[in-house]
This record gives C-alpha cells, structure tokens and sequence, in this order.
C-alpha cells in the first residue's frame, strides 16, 4: 500500500511550475518561482568588484544568500535581522545555493565582477532550497544575459543549466518534490543538484528516522534524475520567451 | 513655473495605488501593497502571547518589523540579517509603523494575545514606510476578522482606519506621494499619518536642503489630508470585497 | 480649567535654561546643557579624516551620537555598551541630531573633516534630545570658532543657529518644554528643531492618545515658535561670554 | 594511471587510526580520536536538562559543537571566540555530528538529560568531521556507560555504532579517507554516516570540479562502506578495553 | 635627580581631592569624584532582586559597571555602546571595581537585593580606576544608609572603608596618583586597594617597561598605603557632611 | 597546624610540570605544558603582518589569545564561540599573557611581523594563566629559532625567560601553584610573573575573602620568586632538548 499524496499527485510528479522572469524591475536578474505554494523570489545581482580572496585573479565569484520572511511558514519565525544572527540551517542553504551555481560556472570568463543571488522565501511549502536554486539558475542567465547585451561580457561564463529537487521515502514510498506535509513525515529526505547533461552537482541524504538502504538510495537518485531533467526542460523554456518588460 | 512629475502626473495626485489580499496563505491576515512601483508586502500574524511589559495587564500588543529584501533597491544593499544587525533607518520605520497601528487599537478589546506587523519590501520606489502602514492596517483587519470568526473575540478592539503618505516640496513644488526619484531631489520631505476621522497620529517633516516655512507646511498638510483620505477609501473598497481563497 | 504644572510654571514657560561652556577640557567644544532637571553634555570632536562616502568630495561631515548614563533615569536603565547594541530609540535621537546640525552647516566650508557631536545625559528628567540639539549647536561653535583661530579654517561653515524644544498637550493644556511628568501624561508630544532665522528643520508630532487636530498642532507650533526663539537668544548670551579658560 | 598517495597508502586504505579514550578526566567520556595527522579530542558532557523543544516531552536531547583551535591548520585562522560568530563551516558540521549521534539513540530511553558532544580539532589533516562523528560515538558509550554504572539508566538508549568516513575523486582515482592535499585536489568529495548495522545515516557528496556520474558515486559508496566497516571494528576494540584510569 | 610633577607635587602627595555627594538626583547614591582633572561619576543604584547564582541564597550582591565618555579623553574614543561591545580593559576595570566593593560588604546582611555601581569617566586624566573605586564606596555608603533610614535594613552591610589609588615609577622616582603625562611615561605602574583598617584588597603591579625589583615595590606599597589612608580620611569627611538636598 | 595538600605535597613544592615541544605540527612553535592535571597547549604562530598601530613602525608585535575547551572543567562551560562573545576573565587573562611575553620581547628586533600566542586549555585544575605564561614563552622561543634558522632574523629578539606561578594563603599556610581546590578554598590568591633576571613583570593579589597583610604579601613573593626560578630552569631543561621530529 502506498502513501496517498495530496491532490491525487504521483510518486514521481513535480507540483505545478511556475517561473514567473522580470518579477521586481531594479535587479539584472529578477525570477519567483513557484514549485505549488512554495514561493520563493531569486534576485540576480552583478557588482564590478570581488570578494579579497579573488582580487588580482582574473576571475569572478558566485555566491548566494537565502532568507525566509518571518510568516513565509505556519507559525512566524523569528526575523534574523532582528536577532541578529543567521540560523545554522540559513547558512548551509546559501552556501549550498552558491556551491551548485558555481559549479556551471566558468569564473575566469566572468570577469572580476560578482553575481549574488538573493533567494528569499515569500511562502514555504517545503523543497525552498532546491526550488531557489532552480530559479536562482534563470536569474543568474538574464544577468548574464545583460552583461552580454552590454557588451560587457563577449561569451557567457555559463556552461551548463543546473537545477535542483528533493526527494524522499514517507511511509515506505519514495516521493519527488516533498511538500511540507511529506517532508515532515519522510523517514528520508534527500535533495539533489544536477546539471543539464545529467552530472550530480552536491546529494545530501538524511536518514530522518530508520537508516536507508543501498537499494532506497538508488529508487530515490532515479526520481530525482527524472525530475531534475523535467526541470531544466522548464527553465529552456522559460528563458526562450522575450523577458517581459517592466510595465 | 511647476515641476514635471513622470507620466505627468499631478501634483496632488496619488501613485496607482493596488491593494491584494490573502498574498500568502499561512499568515492570519496578508496583503500587498502597490503604490506605483513601491510594492511592500505586510503580514498580520497573530500570537496568543504578550511581550514581558504586559503580561497580566489583560492587554494585547501590536507591534511591527520592517525589511527591505536586498535587492528592492536600484543598487544591492547588504542583508541586514547577514550583517547581524539592523540599521538605525529600519528601527525609526518599523517603530513608526507600530505605533501607528496600536493608534486606532484598543488593546484591552485586544485580550492578551500579541498582532505581528510583518513589512517586507519587495521592490523601492519611495514611501515605502507609508505605503507599509497603509497596508498592514488590511492585513490586521483581516486577522481581527478571523479571530471574530473563530469566536476568540467578540467586538474588534479596532476603532477607526489609519493610513499614511509622504509629502514633500520638490523644486518649491509641493507634491503629495513622492515617488524615488523626488524623495532623493526634495527639499522637504514630510511623512503623515492620519485616522480615518481625519486625526493626526504621526507627523515626521525634515528638512532635506532649507529649512520649511510655515506657509509651507500648510500646503504640505493640505495635501496629505486629502491623500489619505483616498487612501481610506481605497482600503475600505478592499475591505468590502470577499477575502480570495487560498488556492 | 487648564494643568497645573510643578512650581507655577506657566504653559508658555521654559524651564531655567543654563548652558555651561568648557565644561570638559579635552573636546574642541564641550558643553554641559540643563533644562530644569535634565542635564546633557554636549561635545564637539574635530577629527581629519571624512567616512567613506564623503572621500575625496571635498566636503566635511557632522554626526552625533547619543547616549543616557545608567543612572540618569528613575530606575537604573541597561548600559547599551553592556548589553551590545544601541535601542531603537538612541539610534532614532542620534540620527535627529545630525540631521538638525547639518541642516545649518555649509558641508563644503568645513573641508574634509568631521565634527561629531556626542550628547551624553547625566540626569533625564524629560526633554533630553531638545535639550542636546540646543546644547550641541553651542559646542560646535566653540569647536568651529577653535578651528578659525588656528587657520584651519577662513570662514565659518555655520549658517545659522539652531534650536529645538518639545511641545505637547497634557490634559488638553498645549505646554512648552515638557518635563518628564508631563511627558508621561501626555496626549500628543511634539519635537520642534528651528533655524534662527525661524525656518523648520524638524517636526516630529506623535499622538500618544488621542490623534491630534490641525487646530492642536496650530497651537502647539506658535508654542514651540516662541520657545525656539528664547533658546537661539540664550544660545546667543552663553556664546558672547568670553570662553572659561580650563582650570 | 592511478594518484600515488602519501606514504604509499592504497585507494582504499585508511590511515592509521589511533582511538584513545579517558584523554581527560573531567567529562563523563573523552576520546582522543586519530586520523592519521588529523586529531580531534571529542567529549561527551551529560547536563540533567534539556532544551526547551523537549521539556516535558520525557525524552532527552543529543547535540554537538565543533570547534578548531587557531592554528589546528596550516596558517592560523581567527578563532571564533574572538570574531564573536562561528563560521557557516562549522555550524554545518556540529550540525551534522549532532544528527548523526541522535540516528543511534533512542532519546526516550536516555530520560530528560541532554548529551553533549564537544569535538575539538586540535590538528588538521583532512577528515576533521568525520573523525570527529566516529570518536563521538566511543566518548557517547562512556558516558552512557556511566550512566549505567550509576544505575541512573537500566538500559542503554544507544541502538547501533555509527561512524563516518569521507571519500573522494582525485585525478580520476576514487580514495578513501581523504588527507589535507587530497581534499584540496578532489573533484568531487562525499562524507558518508553509516551504523554498524550497515544503514545510511547521511550522504553527502559534492562536486568540487566537474560534475560526478552515478558510476562514481558508485565506487565511492563501496569505497566507504569498507571503510565504515573497518571504522566500527576499530570502535569495538576500544571499547572493548577497560576505560584507562584517570591518573 | 628625581622627577619634575606638574604644578611642583611631591612625589608622595595626592592631586587635590573632590568628593561631591548627591551630584545627580535619581539614584540612591551619587558622588562625584575628582583627583585633579579625572572626574568621575559613580552612582550607586538598589535593586530588590539578584542575579541567578544568588537567587534564594539569603545573600546579596554588589557589582560594578565602568564606561568612559567618548570625549573624557585627549583624543575621542569609539563609543562602546555603538560598536557593541565593551574593550578588554572595559571589563577588566569593572571586575576590579565590583572585587573590591565586595571586599566590605557582608553579603548576607544586604539581603537579597543588588548593589550596582556605575562609575562613568566624565574627564580622564589617569587613576579613573583608582578614583572610580574610591567614590563608589561613598555611593555605596550613601545608597547603605538610605535603606536604613527606609528600615529595610537594621544594621549596616559595610564593614570597613575601601579606597583606593596608582603608585608607579617615572624615571626612576617613585610617585603617588599619576596623572596621564606620568601614567605614559612610566616603568611601572601599581594600582592599590585597600581598607580603612589597612589590609590589601587588591595588587596589581605591571611593568611597562624594565621589570621592577622587589625593593622598588616595597617603596610603591609605602607610598600607597599613606596615600590611601588619607583617601580614607577624605571619605570620612565627606560622608559626615549633611547629604545635600537636591535642588 | 597547617594545610594538607593533596598527595603530600609540601606547601613550597610545584606540582609535576611536563613540557612537550613540538605537541602539534603546523605551529612554528607548539608546546603542551603540564601542572599536575592542568594542561594547556601553547602555540607560537608567526605572520608577517602587524596590527594597525604598529604599521611601518619598524617594530613587530607579540598578543595572545586564550581559551578553555567547554569540558576542561568539572561541569561543561558554555563555548565562547556559540555565545559570540569571550567573558571579561578571558579577555582579562588574555591581556596578562601578552603583556607577560611582551616584557621581554624587544619589538624592534622582532621585525614588523606578528608573534601570536594561542593558549587553550584541555584539562583545567587552577593555575591555567600562570602555566600558559610559561608554555607560551617556550613555544615563542621555538618560534623566534625557526626564524633564525630561516634567516629571518640575525639575533633573537628575546631578551630573558618570562614564567609564573600562583601562590595564595589557604586556611593560613601560604602555598605555592595552587591547584583547583585549592584555589577555591584560598583567602588571597597572587599571580606572579617574573623574567630568568628575577625581575617581577607583573604582580596580581586578591583578597577573596579577608584581606591580607604585608607579612602575608612577603611571605607569598617568597614563594613565588623560588618557584619561578625553578620554573625557568624547567624551561631551560626543555629547550636544552632537540626538538621533537613530527612524525
């Protein structure tokens, strides 16, 4: 007997996609996208300078930072702006975001310039770090996008599409894209970074409850390589429309 | 000889002004608000817990926080939760927006239970304080309209609107809701808040380059009274539409 | 029937003001300022050196910074150095303080250096950030005129005086110069800042009760006019006495 | 052609581990674990409290820190202590101790107290978090071992071993228990957790270069799952000496 | 050839000595203490609770806060409260000054109420520590006596005086009460507190520069000891003054 | 009748002091001293840089830091690092250890670079400041010979040995490297720092309880000074010894 999710979804479904370009009009690279209810907002930012570590090489640098608004879930959470602090669980988010970014970029044809790619959660309904880099991905290509148009950038630095999902077993049966209800319940919980030719990026499992099996892992790697396929699909096809125009 | 505002508007005119309920879905009360290109996000949420100056007072309290995502503004600012401290700019506004709000609360018809006012900047094009106020006044209705619903309160401890708007003097032009590129060129700069029944509860003027006339200052006024009058109207329109559900 | 304030005090009357010169011997202006109870050392630094975002402008800087002894209060108040971070409401004064100082100082006169004003409470009883602005403006005359009688400087940076005095209404009495009773009592509390030449640099009226009517703040400003008017002359007296040499 | 390791060490050789247990005598378990050149010294603190989220839930609490002494590593790094915030980097790994120790125990059976395991690098050489998961485990026995000597527990709440090995691709070659240079040349690096029993407890792989195919994280796995095997054989030997007496 | 003071003082002579009582209204004791140009504010505040080590012990505690105005020196310091957190020496001075407060009370005869002492640097001119020292205990003294005159306590917690002063050696001379020049200039430097019955509290001798001979500490300790037996001397004539009623 | 100490010791008798050179291998110089059961590891690390106020001074600069492992105590301390800030008896000792080093380090011989001192403690059990001035003095002298080696430096920079020792009065009996129940029991507690020369670097008595005398203070020095000769003879004893080979 397997789990029942909600609205009927398959095992091996992805929830509605949604990538919605040029959402707010300051940034070069604007993207909400929306894996069901879970919304988050993936900001693309170039700056003409590099952290220490990389001046005088010739190369550029890719980093993220993610954060969730306060009543972005169920109960409000504490503002970290306002503690003061950025929670441990924050911080391996944005440095797993800027790590699978990185690793479809080519820094030294970036330039000496800097991406930042915000990612803020306006809604969660679990998978918030594999659906920000799935975006983070879309803005990070219209910033490039722009350097090119501008002449900034004669070839792009990006080699690669690289997008992300979680997986996990609740209930005896491995799932794609966990949401909150089923990420809560998973004895496992797995998210996986690959990139458009089908390379894995960054896989971190956890058993939350029973250790998992060699055979478990391997139902679970399949899902996820099948949706993270279906995802790039979606991120062509987002980036082939026109971007729309700030109203 | 008048100053020429963008898309000729009127001096005494307000931006587009759009205000959407139930944005996000887990928040007791959820609204964005437009003022032209200013878009803030203000969820209400409600606590059933009192800061430690009112416990057994059999009062509530309602209070706000204020935050403006990194990339809102035309160039990235840094991530006030990164940098483990907020600036001076957002403690002023989101004390401004509290107080404001508790303004037409009576907390004792509150009952010991605490209203969150979440302000979040998504994109900046000035008077995003004002526009923050304007909108977290729906969204605690919203939730003081649930709590009636659920029978946790009997009568609304709400006892009239608020609302707010910039004002400000740009080349010796008095101009009600000033968008960015006037706030950065104003010689005066002035932030008014006001009741429904036309009382003032916050008045903030500066003097950006010369100092203000009296005279001045009651052209100011003038404006920002009949402003916030079409801004209570805007808000009681919003209000009289049924809340959307949640997908 | 109108309040009745300690010791007869009329409604139009200042507290004694007194306003001591060279009080502390190190700062280039070191005033201590007292209305009636409350006490604030006002010190002005000159320092050769500008923040980063006026390098290079050929412009000069003015900054305050304020604090409250433990003990200057009631009851014993946290120490913010102990505690490691400044309130809302220090940092809130602190910035109104710059603002009225620069609102009468020709930036580009002063050369690239910064004079910063730090405003220290020894006793609080109502008044305090009024009574630094006033004091402040007095210390960086004697820091100014220091800097002309070294050469440093041809011609002074300083436009005008500078003033400010809080207003507010107790009991529906308007009053001048709110001590600290009153200004827990009161209904609306108003902080005037003015030039000499009787311009507003600063209006911050806030409806602790009730909100307030144009009438209301009609009166409270004619108030506030006249107090600002008497300070500048007391500002005028204190700064004509030749300045005590430091024992 | 195969990478030539240090020392002549074979692909899937561990360095020599050395397992020290009662290194110091104040905690209820102390373990000095060796890992070739790596050295971590790992505690385990039994406090009779628990953390909020589990007061009255009659279960206890097992958690970690982790931390490096300054010049653990090659050139000195600035201790955390001093900057006043722990790296992303470490608090992902004392979070990672901390669910990998809580996969092995039966909190309910531990009672309400907490467990506290402090790992310490004192040298570095490649392999700090997983030697410091695998000697974790031995100074969690300890602890629990006195417990039970104490008759404060009548069974022990620990289920299984648990160890940690890390792996990786280097110039193509997959090793095992990668060292200082090994680490910093890789392509792709993945830590793995398993129990004694064989079970996933954690995966996490990354590709430091070019993206890895699913028949290298196939070699890797099998790589760690010896090496894991060998881990816990070395663990039980250990534990199978009588705890050395405190000096 | 001995070393030339300032204005002629004898090596062993103190710099004039003002104790001012009641110099601020609010707190429970208020002196401030001058030796020649430091001045130092030391207010002594009661409050009916302790800290948790002390909670239901019967005892009491006695502690001590130090901060220096900005500007109290020649060249203007960092505020500690803006950049949120206290220096080293900060925290060293006030465990010095709550040791030595501590040396005469009787903890249990306080009862469980706490004694803070706020000593806060108006103008430093070396020995702020010393001076902090020796006008917290007329604070105390007077904070002590008005629990008495309320009847909240039947018999003195104090059992001696405690004063104390620098001692330090300038080109070979020894000297009492540096000044700041001297304090500079100096090989070693001593700070000593002591009781009115004579008995040492606290050493603390450093060499600034040559290392110091147990003879040249035998002349810093005789020197101490009769400059503060006249400290004490002056304590006493202060404390037998009429407390002055504020104005 | 006078006290017994643990194992017989005699009250003018050191504890078993070990000294380990070379404990760890990246540090240019890394010692792990031994009172009895306290151990602390001392690491002498060389930059070629040098804090602000030396900045093409010519001069280099010696400093120190401190810690304590969380369990080197009875009952587990809260990790400084987690709290985000080092307590005031951290910074209070870590300033003595470099003023300690610093007295007889000539700075100018040094070379602009910087000479850090890392003192942390494995095992506490009293005397933990007084043993980390002795090891880290050993550890600097294995720095300074690799410079010398190197060519670096022609002549050392360091102009005499730096030891200490702690000696209290407990129950009456003067004692001499109090150990940590002794420490806790003692009336007056003295830290002394001396040079090879006999000469006193610095000098730190407490009275805990009463205070003491200058007959006690005498006797106290006495110890001090034959058990800092012993102590430098020590050291000698350990440099005397070929450094220890990493393995």
């Amino acid at each position: 007997m397997s789990y029942e999710r909600t609205q009927g979804r398959a095992a091996h479904a992805l929830r509605p996609v949604r990538i919605t370009r040029g959402f707010t009009r300051h940034a070069e690279g604007s993207v909400l996208i929306e894996f069901g209810q879970t919304r988050v907002l993936c900001t693309a930012s170039v700056e003409e300078k590099v952290p220490p570590h990389k001046k005088g090489s010739g190369e550029g640098w890719v980093t993220a930072e993610y954060g969730m608004l306060p009543r972005a879930t169920h109960t409000r959470s504490a503002r970290e702006a306002a503690k003061g602090k950025q929670t441990g669980r924050t911080q391996e988010i944005q440095r797993l975001i800027g790590r699978s970014l990185r690793a479809v970029f080519d820094l030294a044809a970036l330039g000496e310039r800097t991406l930042t790619l915000d990612c803020d959660v306006l809604q969660a309904d679990g998978g918030t770090r594999t659906a920000a880099i799935t975006g983070a991905f879309v803005a990070a290509q219209d910033a490039v996008q722009r350097l090119l148009d501008q002449g900034l950038l004669q070839a792009s630095p990006i080699r690669d599409h690289v997008a992300a999902i979680s997986v996990g077993i609740v209930e005896g049966t491995p799932l794609l894209d966990l949401e909150y209800v089923e990420d809560s319940a998973c004895d496992t919980d797995m998210n996986v970074v690959m990139t458009g030719a089908g390379g894995f990026v960054e896989i971190q499992g956890t058993a939350e409850g029973a250790p998992f099996t060699r055979d478990e892992m391997d139902q679970l790697l399949a899902l996820a390589t099948a949706g993270i396929h279906e995802l790039v699909g979606l991120q062509k096809a987002a980036l082939a429309q026109p971007l729309p125009l700030a109203e």
